[in-house]
């Protein structure tokens, strides 16, 4: 048996439940920090219609493998599971499987656990050198550097970020290591003085002028009415929040200004992996708090408090 | 002294009002023909605050410029003017100059009217063997035709184009001419009898697979819905419509299939005459009534009723 925070589509608990058993191609992972993503808070608002354990952020040991060799690695993995038949996996975009399972969030207990299943395939091995406390970032690091996979920033172009939250703040610092000039919109201008963001230009109203790529990453709908206001005509507006709910706004200007507006979810975790364990980005700074996963509820109270960063959860121990 | 269709932000009139005189760089353009457009409708609803001569899509004859070798030309023009200067300007996109002006839409009076003035730098010539009555679609021809200047569109990749109105209808005609696969989801099967839209694929309710590419033409927030429902994964939205007011939307959808949503406009207007002149494209059927300058408020009526395609003006004679 084993401890798991469960969403059951109502009511948020820690239950006691039976230890998983990896199936055919998959192995199981003991956990051993979890971090709290605004989706899950998102889950438990009634964004998404999941029931189970919550949680795709994580850093955990190969605990039980087909290939015996996994034994003992400490890994991330891809939250998508994919079933490489249909025409999204044949067209080379797995991510976007349409009989896809996402850890903690579709078809799959996810990591808010004391164990976990998940393909092989999907394990990116976490180098000795990188902590679990800066790889279990890996997860949303990924997130966003997936704008770096879908725009294509010429060096030196403008890019604003909207949002200073956790997930504002790592798209900066990515874009920021990729060389790229970006300006920070946001209410925190003290988060300047975490690693990587010495060379961002910070503002807490939105500037006078508008630039060619904006990232909206404040998950509000006042955010993206910003966001389309602050596109340059013919940019990229790249939407990478969640939203609980609808979105209202006035379609005109993108249709006028030819603006591209881009949808962005998850992306490459190797890629992640590679620039935390080589320290290019160091988000040790955007940790609020660390909870025992037998805390979990309390963990969840605190990420759900207004202004809060990263709250992990740490397993075992 | 001439006839103009004025709106004054309130009501429309058949008003007297002075000629107008070119400004350097002119040209005065006595009309010959003019069409109406959904625009110049949503201007009436309120869509937009202009106040003056509507109309922006025209044929007409040269009547005085500077450069003499105009004078008696027939041509049609790009409706925006462009200050040269400004940072869009120097960037190459004068359609999205921040100074510029759109006959009959933003600072500048239209072409419902007997004379209009416009830059010579935005005229194109009309080919002795194109008719007026087909020249007059140049303008909404190369708003169609701007979908192929953005979306890069793989040969043979299905395209959906939602709405079988007189925008719909173009689209569809201008990728068909491109050799697309196009389906088109309408109300008016017996539209496809048009010249041009053989190959199509036609629905009337939304089929059960997704495209690459939907092009949004309906204009309403229905289709819009319907549209985003019908984008594969990775996929293009093209909105090509203007909208009254405000769209709500669940914005879901777009982040986690990562769709690219792409606000469209103006065309290429030489692009437009050279494939009407070559007869490669022909709207003639999508004329559905023409009424004299004199009877524009007749027209307007006529082209505000449900399912109308092209309403034309005719001018003098």
């Amino acid at each position: 048996m084993m401890k798991a925070l469960q969403w059951d589509g109502d009511s948020l608990a820690l239950n006691t439940v039976a230890k998983p058993k990896a199936k055919a191609g998959e192995v199981l992972v003991r956990l051993t920090r979890a971090g709290i993503c605004n989706t899950d808070l998102e889950i438990i608002r009634g964004y998404y219609p999941f029931s189970g354990t919550l949680g795709h952020e994580f850093v955990g040991i190969v605990d039980a493998a087909a290939n015996s060799s996994l034994i003992g690695k400490r890994v991330v993995s891809d939250i998508n599971s994919s079933c490489h038949h249909c025409a999204m996996c044949q067209a080379g975009m797995p991510h976007h499987c349409v009989n896809r399972s996402a850890l903690g969030i579709h078809g799959r207990d996810g990591a808010f656990a004391e164990f976990l299943t998940t393909p092989e395939e999907n394990l990116v091995i976490v180098p000795d050198s990188l902590e679990d406390d800066l790889a279990v970032y890996a997860e949303p690091l990924a997130a966003a550097l997936e704008i770096q996979e879908q725009v294509n920033f010429s060096r030196h172009e403008g890019v604003l970020v909207i949002g200073d939250g956790k997930l504002g703040l790592l798209i900066t610092m990515s874009l920021a290591q990729a060389g790229l000039e970006v300006t920070l919109l946001g209410h925190h201008p003290e988060r300047l003085e975490l690693p990587g963001l010495d060379n961002i230009s910070f503002c807490t109203t939105p500037p006078d002028l508008k630039f060619p790529v904006v990232i909206e990453a404040t998950g509000n709908p006042s955010g993206f009415a910003t966001a389309v206001q602050l596109t340059a005509p013919r940019g990229t507006l790249v939407l990478k929040s969640t939203y609980q709910g609808n979105l209202e706004f006035n379609p005109a200007p993108l249709v006028v200004n030819e603006i591209t507006l881009l949808g962005s979810r998850c992306g490459p975790m190797d890629k992640a992996i590679a620039l935390l364990a080589s320290g290019s980005i160091n988000p040790a700074g955007l940790t609020q708090d660390v909870f025992p996963l037998t805390k979990a509820t309390q963990a969840i109270a605190r990420a759900n408090k207004k202004g809060t960063l990263k709250v992990l959860l740490e397993m075992g121990g």
